[in-house]
């Protein structure tokens, strides 16, 4: 008997007495533990699959994976909508948002709520709507290659699965689905369009010697490229909030000496921007858009004392995607 | 006057005799002059003209020059009509003619009868009717470029020029018109074929794994690389009159170790084989022509212990050309 002992003491009240005693004590240190474990933070069954989730993410190869940053402002409809179609898109390691609503809280807790996603979502408070913000050194970024996307634009996944594989073989050009390119008229003034410009050269057909960054795949390293060039060319940026991705056309002509892009014919990229209920219709919009692109190139050739941008006329299209898109009358 | 000292001597009979052999010998020297002038070549004004373009043929750089091989069997009608078109292609430096007719002589006097030419034609009669006499090295060739082409196989002049500059960008790679894959299964076994058959890997489109050489650039060097490689390769050549240009990528592609062709998808392209008298209507109308293609696969992964070929799903089109096909649905 464990009380042999204890129950020897005198007299039978003596050991109830210690038994009560023995039996408060574990009672109060029960409590205690119990008290200690609703201090521990809650794990839901939702977050465990998260931090499995997590751990999968972690182990995706950052060089076999991209980071998707979208820019956003004043159409949270769109960048909601358009999250849901990239979330889940083959390879994507993260989404980084930057969230130029200034004043305006990101809407983490609704994303949250709705979760589990397949990836994760980071909500990066801007300071003020600086059109260049969307360049900054991001150190939540681990990838090697960004994918950079407009708020309005929905290019489909297999545009971007090819579009991701042409940049892996060509990964120090920017590899997207909008080309334009730069005129050079007898004045020596350059001016900036499209396909309705006259083409460059003597020869057949068009030549493009920018692929716009708001649809496109570029490497990382770029965006510290852009951080480390002269403070006129982000004034520039910021005075016209415009031409950044003129800009970094420039920059990686300038740096690699060849054509800055290649362009990836898309087979499904839309605009959703007329879909919003913000009732705001997107830069491009504005009276002076295009003007100040050509004004845009001019400044920068001053800046950089000379045109480091170079034609292409490569087209490149998936094969046989659509169906047999190949095939040739013989 | 210019007779005053003659003329003092004995009397004018001495006088007048002087003068006639004075003009005798002036007759003799101007006979002699215009026999001498006569026994010069004649210059006739083509031939000058010849001179100038052969020095301004020698001045084209050979780095942006190509060279036109052409084989050709029992379709001299087409053969004939096919180089009126390729000789005026731009950057075409030479044409040779691998004259695999043997016993018939090759058309140089009727070619010449036909001149003047805007480039130089070589026809080199062969000693034996092989289908890998193109791929010999010849001594006339100059350039870094080889166009290889059938004889029965018309590419616009568009179409050349534009895959030119593509490989002029992809030196290593054949850059060429006509993609074709390797299948494997579940055998092991490799079976060749085209768009009809299965696409491999389990992404959208279709993959190409080969360039096929008879409307296609590829680097001059291959030819001796072609000449260096196991007696074996020439041997299943010349038992298949087929596959050489099967071989040539399996040599590409192992030499490079990355895919071996880029497919340029052909805006203009066609086959006159119908349009010949001759009756003989090319190799791949034998019973056993596909079915040698995958055997060709299969005793050349034999005889390189391995399968070299790699997989590609890029297709290269004009931007463009023709005009807007890169416009999208926005």
């Amino acid at each position: 008997m464990l009380c042999y002992h204890i129950c020897k003491l005198p007299g039978r009240v003596m050991g109830i007495r210690v038994l009560r005693f023995s039996l408060v004590v574990i009672l109060v240190l029960l409590l205690v533990a119990g008290a200690l474990t609703a201090l521990l933070p809650t794990v839901k069954e939702d977050k465990m699959l998260m931090l499995r989730r997590e751990i999968k993410s972690r182990g995706k190869s950052t060089l076999d994976s991209f980071t998707l940053i979208m820019q956003t402002y004043n159409r949270t409809d769109l960048l909601l909508k358009l999250l849901n179609h990239y979330q889940a898109v083959p390879n994507l390691h993260k989404v980084i948002v930057v969230w130029n609503n200034i004043g305006e809280k990101a809407p983490d807790e609704l994303w949250n709520s709705l979760g589990p996603h397949p990836i994760p979502v980071i909500f990066k408070q801007q300071t003020a709507n600086r059109m260049r913000n969307r360049l900054q050194g991001f150190p939540e970024l681990e990838t090697n290659a960004v994918l950079m996307v407009d708020d309005d634009t929905l290019i489909s996944t297999p545009d971007l699965v090819f579009a991701f594989s042409v940049w892996q073989q060509f990964p120090d050009q920017i590899v997207g689905f909008v080309p334009r390119k730069h005129v050079p008229t007898s004045s020596g003034i350059y001016s900036y369009g499209s396909f309705e410009m006259q083409a460059p050269g003597s020869g057949n057909g068009d030549q493009y010697s920018m692929v716009l960054i708001g649809a496109s795949f570029f490497n990382s390293k770029y965006l510290e490229l852009f951080q480390r060039q002269p403070a006129a060319v982000h004034a520039l940026i910021d005075d016209t909030q415009n031409c950044d991705d003129i800009a970094m056309n420039f920059i990686i002509a300038k740096h690699i000496g060849k054509t800055s892009g290649i362009f990836v014919k898309p087979v499904n990229m839309d605009n959703l921007e007329k879909e919003t209920n913000s009732g705001y219709s997107g830069m491009w919009h504005r009276a002076e858009h295009a003007l100040q692109r050509s004004y845009c190139i001019n400044k920068l050739v001053n800046i950089y004392d000379s045109m480091p941008l170079k034609y292409s006329n490569i087209m490149i299209s998936q094969f046989g995607f659509p169906y047999a898109n190949y095939k040739r009358k013989m």
